[in-house]
């Protein structure tokens, strides 16, 4: 049984993770496959670019907080994934050797209209670097079972509980 | 010289790409790095799950999006990077051996106001699958720069340009 439901997250919790450092060889292999910008690749082709140096893809910056928040609490949850991402701000540039944490903020929790085992809870993610600067911003809500389902039906009908 | 600037992206354009395949072994080695949910790296927990079997992660679509673009017409373009992401939505599960292709669509065009030789194009991908569904949409900015840099300063002031 998993430690955290959706009943464990709560509108406004804010909780901290990390630090995490990632290495140049991970960013070009990313790059490789994924996103073979010469900004991604090469470090005279980046230090020419607004990059201004060799940098992260900014979907590798994404996958990278996904494995750590695997590690943190996701494999640990009741999750049953995510409709999708509401939005992305890529802030700074992830440099090789750069030490990555995650403050984790819940904008929104609500259980599903349509599903009396499943609720919603939207996270915050700020994701920032050894100096404290943020690196990239990340808004997405995430779908959990619940501990206690369909506790919010009554009479038959569910009603949606926005905390 | 690249063939693609921002001036060769109009309001409303609309251009396919595609198809690619994705292998199971490409899905299974995506989330073993990166989002090591059981619904993503065994076919018998896949099945218990929402995902009704085996399913990549969504970060690996948004990079083997990423990837289609960059071989489609990203890598021939003047492609400054990206400030992020407006939203993603993950609509269908994307599977071992699914064939996808790209459909993009211009929705806006302007040129930057602070870096004359700048603009942003912002594109809405719809990726489907060999049936023709749509197994995620994305709504992205892109930087790129302009062929004829500055053409919209006028008086020493720049004019922002709406296509």
């Amino acid at each position: 049984v998993p430690t955290y439901h959706w009943e464990d997250f709560a509108l406004g919790d804010v909780a901290d993770y990390g630090p995490r450092v990632v290495t140049r060889e991970e960013i070009v292999a990313f790059a490789a496959e994924f996103d073979p910008q010469p900004m991604h690749l090469d470090e005279d082709a980046a230090r020419a670019s607004m990059l201004g140096g060799l940098a992260a893809s900014g979907w590798h910056t994404c996958a990278i907080l996904m494995r750590m928040l695997c590690d943190w609490f996701v494999l640990d949850s009741s999750s049953m994934g995510a409709p999708g991402v509401d939005e992305v701000k890529w802030l700074r540039p992830l440099r090789p050797g750069d030490s990555l944490s995650i403050r984790r903020t819940v904008l929104e929790t609500r259980a599903s209209n349509s599903r009396p085992a499943m609720g919603f809870v939207k996270f915050h993610y700020d994701l920032t670097n050894q100096t404290g600067a943020t690196v990239m911003t990340l808004v997405t809500p995430m779908m959990l079972e619940r501990r206690h389902p369909g506790s919010a039906v009554a009479g038959g009908r569910e009603t949606a509980v926005q905390a």
